[in-house]
């Protein structure tokens, strides 16, 4: 057992962003309140890892800018540690002008938005995103992202704003305990701020992460919601906090008890490898085939194609129409992915 | 060097697929004459590949159906030889109705389509589609594709029809030699028929086979054409035949280079595996996030996911930001892959 990994993750007092995070107030403007709370949760993400891993292994960490005026980020990213085979945890705030076309996508779910005369519309987007593949066949994949948008108006003041985010799981080898802990969590800090949120921002999850042309899901599931903007801005941003406070206690204790001896039935070393090459081969193949948010990204003119990317991989394989031995580990797995649960 | 390799390759005289391909008379309809070719070279071309591979170890065969009265097609997958890494060779021909919003799109290149009331269009489409990858980091990956499309009126006739096709080489580590070797055959065989067609094609190639979000080709490109009607249907069908009868000669000399000894300089077998699982991952990358083929694919609903994604390498893998040292031979291929070039 890796020593960090046996270190205690405390859970905060929900709604207690305001108490948590050093240097954020009520009373400043959200652009601020939401960077500040992001930057916070990446680096005591990214000193959490680096803890976990063991191995002394530092995040690599690149910052970049889109241009002038037009925002930049902060790309944290490991690679080849003892406990984690890559890791990217990504900062960005950005602004700039959105092309007519992705203002007439956006105005689907946004019929306030007004666009000016020359048909584009200045914004404003941060956001946090994660992925971690670690390197035990046992210990799960992980993703969060949390974001907010604004539209503005000529002058530079909000027209329009909402927040998104969420963070799932994808194990290789399907563990009910793992399961529930991570949903549990999850239901918890919803339930806090909304009853209807878990529920609702589950199966949005499920539905989300869903691998249409395979009929299987990339993995358990977890949170998932978008243009949320029907409550208080702060009331919505103190839920965010609190979903940022529960990834390492959610998701940390997974990758501990791959270590840990285990009386449930274990695949061999050689299984374990071999599935889980196949696994991050499926993994892939949601990022770059189906996911809206990294179609989005490449698809924009000066966008950070290595950040962007981080979330590959180190490894992955496709075999030619492969199916697990049926009531095998693997097997079982497949049939969790294919039938989407319930477990809190 | 692997005994089956050094066999060769004979060139067929251009023009002479009634001469070549047993079974094929002129005054067949273009669906069977098109069916014929397709699964002569299928066979031919596993054959080689098998001979080639000088292990014993044989393709895979796949025989599917869309469902009664659609269609299907044969899948044929070779996986871990000892030439060749993965390979898949599919034939498929299949019926059906183009749903409206499918027609309008391809209304767009073919203005001359009258869709019935229904905004349903019967069409039939046959096509055999191939990618290999061998097992050598200095052997390079390869695809071809040709394809037949007919629009079909209520009574079953056709109504409009176009080819489709080409083929194009993927190094991991560039090669003047195979590049031009590559190139110059398939410029023979297009001039042979027009000496528009090779500028043209090799054009749309190096546009069809771009990320542009990387700034940089798949491979160094061949030919690709698509909507070809602008000429008896019959002298189409020969100029396809014809590119089909060039894959072998054109390719399996790449791959026994890849065994013979050289003058030039080449990479250390731990920086060529390492090179080459990157490369990998940046097919998978095209395929995957790129490539329309692809996508349309995995979009229709009843379509083989499995003979689709036959195409991706068994290894990729993805590194944060790997840029190749300057002056090296990965950064030498990775020069040619941003700047697309003439061969012959």
């Amino acid at each position: 057992m890796p020593a960090g990994l046996l270190d205690e993750i405390p859970l905060t007092k929900l709604g207690s962003a305001y108490e948590v995070v050093p240097g954020l107030k009520e009373d400043m403007p959200m652009r601020e309140k939401m960077e500040i709370l992001l930057k916070f949760y990446q680096k005591q993400i990214v000193a959490a890892v680096e803890n976990a891993d063991s191995s002394g292994q530092k995040f690599i960490v690149d910052e970049w800018s889109r241009g002038e005026n037009m925002g930049g980020g902060i790309t944290r990213v490991f690679q080849d540690g003892k406990v984690f085979e890559k890791g990217g945890v990504n900062f960005s705030a950005i602004h700039g002008e959105l092309p007519a076309a992705a203002v007439e996508r956006m105005r689907a779910n946004h019929k306030e938005l007004k666009v000016p005369k020359s048909g584009k519309l200045p914004f404003y987007a941060c956001g946090l995103s994660l992925v971690i593949h670690p390197r035990h066949y046992l210990a799960p994949s992980v993703h969060l992202n949390y974001r907010y948008f604004e539209t503005l108006n000529e002058d530079g003041t909000t027209q329009a704003w909402w927040f998104g985010g969420g963070q799932d799981l994808s194990p290789m080898y399907y563990d009910e305990h793992d399961a529930i802990h991570f949903h549990k969590l999850l239901k918890d800090f919803c339930d806090y701020h909304d009853p209807a949120y878990y529920p609702k921002f589950k199966k949005w999850a499920d539905d989300y992460f869903f691998i249409k042309f395979r009929g299987e899901a990339r993995g358990i599931g977890g949170i998932f919601f978008d243009d949320l903007n029907d409550k208080d801005p702060d009331l919505i941003f103190k839920f965010a906090a609190d979903g940022l406070s529960r990834f390492l206690p959610s998701y940390l204790p997974a990758v501990r008890r791959a270590y840990e001896p285990s009386t449930q039935p274990r695949p061999t070393p050689e299984e374990g490898w071999h599935w889980q090459g196949l696994r991050r081969g499926r993994y892939a193949e949601f990022n770059l085939a189906v996911d809206r948010g990294t179609q989005f990204g490449l698809q924009t003119p000066g966008s950070r194609v290595e950040s962007i990317l981080m979330t590959l991989p180190l490894h992955c394989s496709w075999e030619y129409n492969y199916h697990p031995v049926p009531g095998s580990l693997e097997a079982k797995t497949v049939e969790v992915l294919k039938n989407p649960r319930e477990y809190v």
